[in-house]
Formats: structure tokens, C-alpha cells, sequence
């Protein structure tokens, strides 16, 4: 879905940098010149002079030139984007507030392309496990902040985009392609949605969107919890007002920004 | 104070396809190929590769091809250095819970060379204007997360950081380097610092390190208020004990992780 581009334009060495980077991860907090090199399918010598490039940015560290892990500094790439995101900041206190008085947790994601990217996050306790964060990625189509922003895009932009989705059916709930175009008309029309076990079996949401003060729709808010806690009635008869009482207030403190 | 590297091994194209990156914030949130090229120190053909190749690889957007801003991929690179903490997501709920007791931020961070890096950060609904957020860098040597964090290194290797330090001096309260070092002895004895005005006039904070169950400290996490707020002796009476509350049962917490 990306923009194409001719070989000549393309700089090959920031891609393999970056997808190096994107390489470390959870389970890949350290690794040697030679699982970098099979992760992201680089040559050796490709491999160690990107490590090198990074370390010497400061991006990447050795301790023992051996095992490399990533630095801090990398968070000032993903800074970038954020610090242009003010309503960030200013949304998180009521974020805060809102998974307090539920006991649940509370997200904000925007869309890129087919996925949902968290960009702020505030869970409860309960959650000891590792759980998701900001930069999570997860599929538009089985997440209910998903079905609130593709359902305020522009309507010929979103079928443009929906048309291009693969709706991978990650469980029995999942909707279609079909489905799921008539359920966005719904959602439209409401202005909220709900994600019923779509993206992962035990797991409800409902979501809204949030407004700058033109009225564009600019990240969308959500609550979550496990359906042994949370059932489909909780979230439209209780959660629902609880959440559109803070996306009032978030929107109306967007006015003073 | 990176690595030195040979000019054959550095990939030149990855360091200014970074800086690209880095070149958006708050204030150029959108940018020509022009602003790009002058911003980062590029030729207009060097830009417009390297934004080309962004956009393509999806890490950059632009509507109209002038004017180009970043897309929450780039979140995903800072995020490959925050999935290796999973004690940031455990600490979340402690925070808010402190902040929420004390009506001031609480922030954690670790060391990045003379810089301290915020890795989590809540803050209270007072915070109207942008503050700092995760990713924001500030010069260990004025605040009380910097101080916590040098004092618990290796006085060898602290001493050889200290010396490539700068120093500078932000307000009329910020230590030199030789009060730094006496001070760093009393630091660590005591186990916590305090920032008084050294970074920023009105501003005050008390740190303490956070250790994991090997006993190393793996970050710091304070409280700061303003002046006109936070006395000293809030700080050292009232603050620490609730700090100090939180490190306990985070420490706890990171003993089942």
C-alpha cells in the first residue's frame, strides 16, 4: 500500500538499517552479528557495517562487541512522531481516570494503512503479563478503535482502503469483508463500536472517536477487558457513557490547545 | 563518546535517512523537501532519496507530495527498544497510583551516555502545556534521576563518564563537576537525590534507583513539582516515603516477572 518508487530513487542501506532496528525485539533484546544478519536477511559484512554505523550513532551498544542490543537514543525516532501529537499528552490524565474507575484498560490508537497503532496506553494492575504498548500494531478490521476511524475516513478513501485489506479471520468471530462493510454503516451512524472477540477469543472493547475542534476525527479511544469480567451489556449500558463522558472532556480541553 | 568506526564501514545513507527522521517535532511537524534538506544539512536530491524511500517504506506520508510529516510506523522503531523492558509496563500502575496520591509527575528513565532518557512518564491533569514526554533526553548531571543513576554505576566507569561530561551550567543551582562528584558520594550513600532548580528554575524532584531481583539498578523513577508547590522538606518528608512505597512493591513486583 506504500508509495512506489524507482529503483533509482530507492536507498537500499536505510531500509536494511531500519529494518535492523525493527529487528530487536522482545524476545531478540540482544543478539550477535550473525542472528542479525539471518533475521533481517543480510549479508554478514552487510550486517556488521550497519551494527557499526548504529553503534557509532549511538543507536546500538556492545558491551563485548559480540552481543548488541539497542539504545534509548532509538526512542527519539519514535519521539518524532509523537511530540507532533499534543492531544496525546492531554488526553493521558483522563485516560487515567476513566481505567481507574472501571478497573479496565484504556487505549488510544490512529490508523496507518490496515493496522491500528497505539499511541497512548493506561492499564490496570490486573495486567501483570506483558501487555501491549505504544507502537503495538493490530488489525483495523477486528479491533473496535479500528471500526470507529475507518468509519470516519472519507467513504470513497475507506473502500479504497478496506478493498485492500486482508481480513484475516483470527477467530470464529472475525467478520468477513462483506460483513464488515455493512457493520462500518452501523457504526457510522451510531458513532461507536464494539469489538466482540474478533481479534483474540476473552477480549471485548468499545470505542469512540475523538474530535479536534474542527470535528476530524484524530485517534480514537477504547476500553478493553476480558469477556470473563466484561459482558456485551456491561460495555454498551455501562462503559459506554463512562467513556463518552471522557472523550467530552478531552475534546473540550482540545479547544484550549 | 560512540564507537569510532572505520570510514568503510559507515553507512553514510543510514545516518542521514535518521536524521530525517529526527528532523521532524513539534515544530516541523510537516516539512517541504526544501525544509528537509536544510534542516538535516542535505542536498535537495540527497532529501528527496531518502524522503522517497521513507514514504515508500511507509515511515513517511505526504497528501499532496510537497509537504511530507511521519506516520506512526516510526513508533515501531522506538518500540523495538521498549519491548526489551517489560518492568516499564509493570511499573505503569505504581506510577499513576503515586501521581494520583501526590498530585505531581512521576517519571522513570535510564542512562544514555550524559543524558537521562524518559522511558515512562504520568503526569497530572495541572500539566496543560506539553511536557516531556517518553523519549525526551535531559543532561544527567541536573536532574535527580541522572544523579540515583550515576551513583549506582561502577565508580570506575562513572568516574571516565563523568570526565567527558559537560557540565552545563542551565540555572545559578546547577553543580559544577567537582560538587557533582562530592555530591554523587552522599547520593550514594543515602540511596536517592534531589534536583533542586538545578535543571530548570521552579523545578524540584526526588529520585530513587529501581533494582531488579539481582540487585542492579535497571532504572530511576522520581517525583517532580514546582517550587511554588514542592518545598524541600516536602520533598525529603512527605515525597520520599511515597517513592520509596512504590519502589518497594515495584521491586516486589519484578521479582515474579
Amino acid at each position: 500500500m506504500n508509495k512506489e518508487i524507482k529503483k533509482s530513487d530507492f536507498v537500499q542501506s536505510l531500509e536494511k538499517g531500519l529494518n535492523v532496528i525493527n529487528a530487536f525485539d522482545m524476545d531478540h533484546e540482544q543478539m550477535t552479528l550473525s542472528d542479525v544478519a539471518k533475521k533481517v536477511d543480510l549479508t554478514r559484512a552487510n550486517a556488521r557495517r550497519i551494527l557499526l554505523t548504529l553503534q557509532h550513532l549511538g543507536y546500538v551498544t556492545s558491551l563485548d562487541g559480540k552481543l548488541f542490543s539497542l539504545t534509548p537514543k532509538v526512542l527519539s525516532l519514535g519521539y518524532s512522531y509523537l511530540s507532533g501529537l499534543p492531544f496525546r499528552e492531554l488526553a493521558q490524565p483522563y485516560m487515567q481516570e476513566l481505567a481507574k474507575e472501571i478497573n479496565e484498560s484504556c487505549s488510544m490508537s490512529v490508523l496507518d494503512n490496515s493496522d491500528i497503532v497505539y499511541i497512548a496506553r493506561v492499564h490496570t494492575k490486573r495486567i501483570m503479563t506483558i501487555s501491549l504498548g505504544v507502537g503495538t500494531r493490530l488489525p483495523a478490521h477486528a479491533t473496535s478503535m479500528g471500526k470507529v476511524l475507518l468509519a470516519s475516513m472519507d467513504p470513497m478513501e475507506a473502500a479504497k482502503l478496506i478493498g485492500q485489506m486482508k481480513f484475516e479471520e483470527l477467530t470464529p468471530f472475525t467478520l468477513s469483508k462483506n460483513a464488515f462493510i455493512q457493520h462500518l454503516d452501523v457504526v457510522r451512524k451510531q458513532g461507536w463500536a464494539i469489538s466482540d472477540q474478533e481479534l483474540e477469543i476473552g477480549v471485548r472493547s468499545i470505542a469512540c472517536p475523538i474530535r479536534d475542534k474542527k470535528g476530524k476525527v484524530i485517534a480514537a479511544i477504547n476500553i478493553s477487558g476480558h469477556a470473563s469480567r466484561v459482558t456485551l451489556e456491561d460495555l454498551v449500558k455501562k462503559y459506554l457513557s463512562a467513556l463518552k463522558d471522557k472523550v467530552e472532556k478531552i475534546e473540550h480541553a482540545l479547544i484550549n490547545l
